[in-house]
């Protein structure tokens, strides 16, 4: 069991590598940062949680498998990018996979270190998202997770199964499952049907001129 | 007198959550970037000084009001963005009083965990200011503190009455609110009168040269 | 001996500030900006090294010496600007040594604090180009050591030479030169002969439409 977990989080930590290092090799980064966009993509939400958490080391730092799963995608990408571009719905699938992975492991270990419930369940969020968070700041973009298609709520639904099952004292592997069943089942089925979140009436302010507000 | 300070500190969650709420409705973020930008506004400045002093979970984490306060602001921006901005002079006076309010709370909260005089009061001031920073990063934008009016500096100085009341020896509650005074007042004025800070003189570089050399 | 690392140390965090502070002045940053930047540019790789082992409070907090330097980097660049300026192939030798110390020092005290030699040979480059990442990132630009000449690289030597010398048990302070003085060889030669790193073929995409597509 442990070992299938544990793979089961590689593999997440190497798709997440994998969207790091394309959307790097995309911005004619070198090698470096190619590399490093994979490690940040696929590591940081899962940093920036053990940080919070107080679990100093984060596991990621500690445990070299995440970063040598981590290297080799950003390798794969820097030599084959257009091969896996042409893979691109393999790549939408593995996605939602490490999230609903992360989202679940994260929960878990949250409420592991005894935070509140729906703390765990908005850290389980985190440990999904934050890699790509990260990432597209680095790129100097605004984070794609704030205006794309339902991705975030995927990954806290999938959590909060796994929170209220914890709660309930529900026996822990088959919750988990479920919580990281409804996250890739929800993710996939806004994939298809391109379910979106709404966004706010602010009619007046087009997105260059709100930039433009901000920086005077 | 517990109620009140955390009365007064869930009150500057609040505003700063409506900062960053406003700003992600006005790059038109979805509903979940909304409430993020929320949160982030609002507590990032405490959880970067809890991370660094070593205070983990960081409050804003473990304590579930100052999640559900940040969220409340952005349902309210999200749904009444006209109203709110139609109240701007009165957004501004509840911003400069959660400025005073975090770099107080902020600058207490570091001499307990026993940091020096100086560094107290910068993280008096990283509480105030480290949440619209956030808010600027993740939008991609320069945060707006590092070239608008006095509003760090303020912050700085209602932390470093907290400090020097502290090495003084002086009751606390009396040097919280000096504190909190001068950096509300201090921020008031320089709004009404417009007061800037300095910019260096580099004649010869326009901001877009800037940004291009960077980016070569 | 001790006193020859904290002075090493030191001048390297004001070159690092020097950094910091001239990016700041060129985005023509207000003087608190300015300084921020400053303090930023030559203490997030150590700040952050320091959190992720659970080292807090971090150094560059803890000790107001880093600060000060930091600071006095910072007014120098505010006042004296184009004088600096002149001195840019000085700048460029000063950076040199303190990517040299930092990368050296860093991955020392992650050996001492019990992490694995690959993590800590990373966490050494970290805290030779954190600051920089910093840096770029506040002024929302895509960290120049993602893209150009043999940077982080030097460091990752300098540092890998530290760990070696830890995993064979040779004694610290030759290692530590050697570290020091392979790191500053690579960037010079770096410097002087233009090396720079392969970037990915993805023929078909330019900078701009990269950005574009993330923004969708």
């Amino acid at each position: 069991m442990k070992t299938l977990v544990l793979t089961l989080d590689l593999i997440g930590t190497f798709v997440f590598a994998l969207s790091g290092a394309t959307a790097g090799a995309r911005r004619r980064l070198d090698i470096f940062g190619v590399l490093v966009l994979s490690f940040v993509a696929a590591n940081s939400g899962g940093i920036v949680r053990d940080v919070l958490i107080g679990a100093t080391p984060p596991a990621a730092i500690s445990d070299w498998r995440y970063l040598a799963v981590s290297m080799l995608a950003g390798v794969a990408i820097f030599f084959w990018y257009p091969v896996i571009q042409r893979m691109h719905n393999a790549v939408l699938w593995f996605d939602a996979a490490g999230l609903a992975l992360f989202c679940v492991a994260g929960a878990q270990k949250a409420l592991v270190f005894g935070l509140e419930p729906i703390m765990a369940a908005l850290l389980g969020m985190l440990t999904g998202i934050g890699g790509g968070v990260a990432r597209d700041v680095l790129l100097s973009n605004v984070p794609a997770v704030f205006r794309s298609d339902i991705y975030a709520v995927a990954a806290l639904a999938g959590a909060s199964v796994v929170v209220i099952g914890d709660a309930l004292q529900l026996p822990t592997t088959p919750t988990a499952l479920a919580g990281a069943a409804l996250c890739f089942g929800l993710r996939l089925a806004a994939i298809r049907y391109g379910w979106h979140l709404p966004t706010a009436r602010t009619p007046e302010v087009d997105e260059n001129d709100g930039a433009g507000n901000q920086e005077r």
